[in-house]
């Protein structure tokens, strides 16, 4: 397979199949290499890797070694590796290198992979390194870092092939053939009219089957979904699923062509905001990297913060009626039966909704019909297991009104945990906020307080 | 711009930037042509959307109105629009389509796509429809059946360009000037062995700025990572976020070169993924359809049926401390505070854990070291929340003993959720498990037991 392999040297043979990815043995290597300082070692082992799967290993080490390792590297360090390092060893390894070997890699970097490296970077080190880089990949930089972040101005390159539309085939093939900054890969030629306004997109499948004779623009496709520079990437994200692209053109606001995004940034932007969302209903902020101890109490300390005032406010409710608990104790005993049931079948409705929003299921008419969804589900669900706490309560305490008792406040709060868990993040969204974002904590004290309240409260009323 | 146009009649040029997608009066329109028979005017409505638009429009009529409409457009129904619909959707059309209709379909989508609803068709009905194909269409219609759901043979087109890796450019440029069952798009050209193995892959891009005469075999890029048919569609969707694939060749047992997987198919099944993810934490089964209310009965309730049962196991557990319960009320006013923080820190050790394990950031020793770092974040939360805890309930009820018994029981609780949070999808994960699906309804029934023996075992002991 190897003779092949002449575009792509660090190729490993031995990346088939299942075994993708890097193993234990692999990174043992790389960390017993460092720990010896081979330096020459490391570079011949590094050779064999893919970038991707050369950042994992780096991600795995210890992180003292990983410094280590990007010191005895130096100069060494491929660009393209750095690139897939996760954010904060991504940092970490910018503050150990040379102001020189940094310019470096920011010219050899995609300008988009390059603003995310440079964004790090405080003033004064980004105008002493910015000073070594050649002026055009300087500006695409900088052109990239005046986009805000998470916006496809950020994401995009601004290395793309465009031709003017009334070139033919083969105009565009040997302007290409000569062309020395090309995007690798590219999967369109971009069509532009004289104002270098975009007019369509031609796939290379398309182009490379029809005669050097053709005019490019009997060839073209039309984008018509076109990208703006400020548009958020979780738009752009939706555009690329919706219409099945493999790279989209950036115009700015007169038309013209700006940069070209691809698919492979999109998927991460995709898998971002995935994980975002997941994190976020559970309560955890900002990503929640995995790095150090500190960054996962910062994620996670603002909710508890939070929930440590809902909490007592479901408390609040409880105490209300603590003179009908201090006659019958097995309310307090109960309790929690509610709360889980409720705040589960509550966390369903809402994981539901979230999910729906972000694929955008629940435009227009379609919200008013999953509230009336969720209420007619929240009704059958709180039918059923209503009873089934009611039996149980019955089993267990051989009262027939306390039973009666949980299993009415159990089918209320049901209906309750359903209504909340869509209408909550339907009203943040409706808002303008992130709807999976502070959700949850609504959503499971409302059903708390609604449930303790119900319970207690029916209780107090027919048992005394 | 529609002059370019000329490969895809369906454009759409209202289309562009964030009007992307449809909007509630293009539904209303097509509701209103629904209701009135008006099929010409639904057809001249359609031309002008995009497939995966049109397909969203008809998610969004109410069923009956969808059920008219392809009733009433038969065969005008595009095929590339089916594809599109949500799986319930799909079924449903597809009840209603004649099968030769739906043969017509079949032949007209690529292989990957017709399996899937042909997948959903009974052993009767799928034998009548397949004797109207064509032969070679069938075949790969039935090849795509005869792999399991979600593995990389039912993905893979059957449709791919492959070339002798001894061609030229200009050979292998003829070769596809001519043929013409070639996919919509392709990315790279691959390269066969005369056994019609997989020998390397030269990308479009490549090919287009070489020569006539320059060897094929001289532009390759090897893809090691090569794709086999029985893969779970999980580990192909890492194989293209490792490698930033576009499109990745499917090899048999003997290497030889079967079909091909590109990367749209690929960001479905991404987002698939990361929906079951999200949804099963929450505790909601089997992807979550949003379409009926029995199907929403369905997938959630298992885990309330579970969670029946460890909801009264953690009310036994406290039915342990009823005497103490019934001397001091103010405990039963308290025990929610407990279960709820206790259970937000498991919520967010978890979903942290299910979701760098979804990214595969927890092989070989940083499963070791997330736990450490787990334990030490529950430490460090765990110590400023119980003070919290112990503050506010100091300023309630003014009782420091209380406030004491509280706090302590808060921290324990605190590193058992975060050891808890991390420990069960880990071992979920070792037994060859989900690690999102049940972790939840363990994770918190755990705690609340915890925390309500730690609360009020400890009460009993220092209070009564």
């Amino acid at each position: 397979m190897t003779q092949q392999s002449t575009n792509n040297p660090n190729s490993n043979d031995e990346l088939t199949g299942e075994t993708a990815g890097v193993d234990a043995e692999t990174v043992d290597l790389f960390v017993e290499l460092v720990d010896a300082n081979a330096r020459d070692g490391l570079i011949v082992a590094m050779g064999d890797l893919h970038p991707a799967d050369m950042a994992d290993v780096f991600e795995q080490m210890p992180r003292p070694t990983f410094r280590q390792a990007v010191s005895l590297l130096r100069d060494k360090l491929p660009a393209d590796m750095i690139a897939e390092l996760s954010e904060d060893l991504r940092s970490d390894a910018v503050d150990l290198m040379s102001d020189r070997h940094l310019a470096d890699v920011l010219e050899n970097l995609d300008s988009d992979d390059a603003a995310l490296l440079a964004a790090d970077l405080g003033e004064d080190r980004q105008e002493r390194v910015f000073e070594q880089i050649n002026a055009s990949d300087r500006a695409a930089i900088e052109t990239s870092l005046n986009f805000d972040e998470e916006t496809a101005g950020r994401l995009m390159q601004r290395d793309f092939v465009a031709a003017p539309e009334f070139w033919t085939v083969g105009q565009a093939i040997d302007h290409m053939r000569s062309a020395d900054d090309l995007p690798e890969p590219f999967f369109e030629v971009y069509l532009v009219d004289p104002g270098f306004r975009f007019v369509g997109a031609v796939p290379l499948s398309n182009l490379i089957r029809a005669t050097r004779d053709t005019p490019l623009a009997e060839l073209g496709v039309d984008i018509s979904a076109a990208v703006k520079p400020e548009m958020d990437q979780e738009d752009v994200a939706f555009i690329f699923q919706q219409y099945n692209l493999a790279s989209a053109p950036v115009v700015d606001e007169g038309g013209r062509l700006t940069g070209m995004i691809t698919i492979d940034d999109m998927v991460d932007v995709i898998q971002d905001e995935n994980k975002e969302d997941l994190l976020a209903l559970s309560g955890v902020n900002d990503g929640g990297s995995y790095q150090s101890v500190w960054d996962a109490v910062r994620s996670r300390a603002p909710w508890l913060g939070v929930n440590l005032f809902t909490a007592f406010l479901a408390s609040g409710a409880i105490s209300v009626f603590e003179e009908t608990l201090s006659q019958i104790i097995a309310l307090a005993v109960l309790m929690p039966v509610v709360a889980a049931l409720g705040g589960n079948a509550g966390s369903q409705a809402l994981a539901v909704t979230v999910r729906a929003i972000a694929e955008r299921d629940l435009l227009g008419p379609r919200a008013g019909r999953a509230v009336r969804r969720e209420f007619l589900t929240a009704l059958v669900n709180g039918l059923v297991f209503s009873f089934g706490v009611g039996l149980m309560a019955l089993i267990w305490f051989k009262d027939p009104q306390l039973s009666g008792v949980i299993s009415v406040a159990m089918f209320f709060t049901f209906l309750w945990a359903g209504l909340a868990g869509v209408l909550v993040p339907l009203g943040l969204q409706k808002l303008g906020a992130d709807p999976a974002v502070a959700s949850s904590v609504f959503v499971l004290t409302s059903v708390d307080i609604v449930g303790f309240c119900a319970f207690l409260g029916l209780a107090s009323a027919v048992l005394l």
